[in-house]
């Protein structure tokens, strides 16, 4: 692997203008890449382009370390903000939990097993219920209470934590309690949640009772970056089950889990793919 | 068909008891009643009961004018209300449209192609751009303009022609007028309306565009009994569809209207069947 | 729970007649039993019925040791064939596996966190991999290898063991060995798998490479009992997930475990609450 | 809309090689043209290529008339196959069809309300059954019937008036008859079918009495291209519908047909819009 050349993943979003991808593609090719992947969208309503492309840098005649730079001036010149993803280098995942393991769970399996190429260095609860599960992934496991007065000397702590062990991305793996705006800054559209409802409906606490109590036929989940208002985030990925008036809270909540860790799975998928592009508080999806 | 027996469908709902089923089911039975079908639901948390009965009338020792009368006694012991239908009597369901027709034509489709086992006596429209379709089906259209100040004198109109119609349930297939509280008392549990929106999500008007600015990945339909509170009526059925950034608000409403279709006829056609019972703003819908 | 009264659920199947639900409510009724649930299916095509029932224990007026012998009378004069279970009686379901864990864990979480109410007495398998896996759980795990020379001797020694641990359900949890007609005769009707596809969509081995050449834009899972013919037995649940020309065999089979678990999770639920009859190669499900 | 320049959509397929994007973007942008769209695919497994890329013809400095000749000279030396699309030239689709009438309707009324921006210039059939239905929406109905023996004279009549009509697609909205190699071959890859099972399960005559028999859960419906080999074409497009035990051949026929309508309108979408390339029996599909 470290032998190999890795792929480079490029993220590109600003104005609309004529000759984006010409310009693009053609430098890339100008310097020797083969381009593996190229989807692009264009939002005619916000006169908005994005475009995600990948290419080889086997042969490359940009050096690595000047690909930020160079790539930059490329996009600058076109109006266009730009990121740069390199293949072999892993995302760095924290998951925060409360009591709840069924997320959890569910993405440390898919680590283990290899669909989830990312690195999770540690695991931050509000609780000890999940320490046992993270003791049997060998993941480090931050125990710390938080009400409301302790939450700003909390987050210090998380925050450094993360720090320390270079996360860049945040999982809400059904954490309940509401970040700061101050946190929340600190990992802008870096924080990915899922609710337990088909947002916009039953945004707030309890959707599954509130679903009950409506008497809605399907219930659904919500994966979403976290912004500063609850439940507002930019949506990634959602998906619903059928459910009947057999139904109680506890059914709903049973069939709710079930793809809850779904959708989380596919969100965070998508983010560590860099598939993921957000612009005014909504996602662009590219293919995988 | 006028020769043979029907089948008779009783809905019967009431405070939980014991023997409600055998005392009901030992009465039929001891009147030479062919039970054919049977489904019932306990709610243990408002302590109700709901049941759906139907037996084959073919021999059945109480007399079709009397049934209503003798089997009211046995439910009134129980404490339980009811409501019979024979299968010889079909519905007699009145549309209300504006101006889009895809509800209205597949309504009609499903009737025409023997579907749907109903009289449609009558349509009713606020313009005139269903009138051609109405014709092709050949039935009667009757257009009334209706604004704020004409509302009342409008909604008597329509309901005095559902009078002569003997009209018992009323569609309203994307008719874009809320009805007033008047109207809706006199038809109480008998009006279907399709929502275009996954409620509670994205209520009252204009949900396409609702579901666009609020970038959902999923965008459903809902059709629900009307009551005073606009689309707070109880749920008979939801269906949802896939949708991606690609999507605008034209797109959205495509795709939107094959649902909308789609689950205004499976709520009507459960409507029909004598299939939902409603307690306390829900549905309990039995299988077919 | 030791104090309470058990709920029992009763199973009844047979040719259909006239009384079959008075008789029964009634027979309960009067020897003193709350009914909390009563589910029934007329098959027209095969004249046949079928009947789930639950009645409360408490202050019944036939014995629990009683019970089966005589409801068993009232069934019999009905030409009914019925079988009986108590809530307070945990079935004890053995899980075969080879080397794929993702259906072995859902199952064991489920379990752990109380959402499946079963006892495991023991995991079978025909490799090492999910040892480590069985034991976190603790839960005794059995390697036993097998080739077709061996496999009546290793089938021998599992049917010994599910003997001595008084298993009653067999879960194929990925398990990829074909069972003998002897094997499955000793476990008839309770042996539940899990195929990865959408049955009858490609039987056997490798669905997800066929599903891959074939183009299909959708891919399922299919729980089913297990008969001597080869993915052939009744199908309990089935659920899909939709794919793109972008999928490859290796993506095909991620999506495809995240709906096989559930399937295989959703049947088991079916399963163990007793909500399942047999007839003619199909399956009736009553709801929960 | 004779006033504006069109939008031309070029659909590129071959062999993979480095700087198949570089080259055909830069061509575009050096002709003055602006791309509004680009979506490819790069098939690892048959080393193939695939591309959608649109752009506008205003002020494009390759006339209309020479474009598919310089734009051919492009992709030639690429080694890439290719074809061009303009937006102002409506694609000619002539349906067939035999006795029942759903998928019709759907797209007679999505052509008349504007969904569809195609021409209709005639309908054939075997039956009489629907000509009513093509005369409210004027269009040309042609009766010809057909058996065994009359079947190659019957669609050389066909043929001589799709030559007449410049019918350049073919829809096959439930036509009951299974057409010769030789009229497949005259319409290749232009003749859209709609198979009213989940393909691959339930090939051939009467799906749903085989979904019936085999006691699946869920349904579905297939729209492929025409083939030889029947139901083997190249997939479009599926879905599928839940169904239960009290479904009989009637109710699965009834849901199967509100997911055929769909499913073909789709496949018809994307095939009138140019988002569809074949390879090797399977269909790439890009985003609308």
């Amino acid at each position: 692997m470290t032998e190999k050349a890795p792929i480079v993943t490029a993220l590109i979003q600003g104005k609309d203008t004529k000759g984006i991808i010409a310009t693009i593609t053609s430098w890339i090719f100008d310097n020797g890449g083969n381009i593996v992947y190229l989807d692009q969208h264009t939002d005619p309503v916000e006169d908005m382009f994005f475009m995600r492309i990948r290419w080889d840098m086997d042969g490359f005649q940009v050096a690595r370390e000047e690909l930020d730079e160079e790539f930059g001036k490329v996009c600058w010149r076109l109006g266009m903000a730009h990121r740069l993803f390199f293949s072999d280098r892993r995302k760095r995942l924290a998951i925060m939990v409360s009591k709840q393991g069924h997320c959890l769970l569910d993405i440390l399996y898919r680590w283990r097993s290899g669909q989830l190429e990312i690195d999770i260095p540690c695991i931050i609860s509000n609780h000890e219920d999940l320490r046992d599960m993270a003791g049997y992934y060998n993941i480090p496991y931050h125990y710390l209470t938080v009400d409301k007065t302790s939450k700003p000397e909390q987050e210090a702590k998380v925050l450094e934590i993360f720090r320390e062990m270079k996360v860049d991305t945040i999982i809400l793996a059904r954490y309940m309690q509401i970040l700061t705006a101050k946190f929340v800054h600190a990992y802008r559209n870096s924080i990915i949640n899922i609710h337990h409802s088909f947002l916009p409906a039953f945004v707030g606490a309890n959707p599954y009772l509130q679903a009950f109590k409506r008497g809605v036929k399907i219930i659904g989940a919500t994966s979403h970056y976290v912004t500063e208002e609850l439940d507002q985030g930019p949506i990634i990925y959602q998906d619903v089950v059928t459910v009947t008036h057999r139904d109680n809270v506890e059914t709903l909540k049973r069939k709710g889990q079930d793809i809850e860790r779904v959708v989380l799975a596919r969100a965070v998928s998508m983010h560590v793919e860099n598939r993921v592009l957000i612009h005014n508080g909504k996602t662009v999806i590219f293919g995988g």
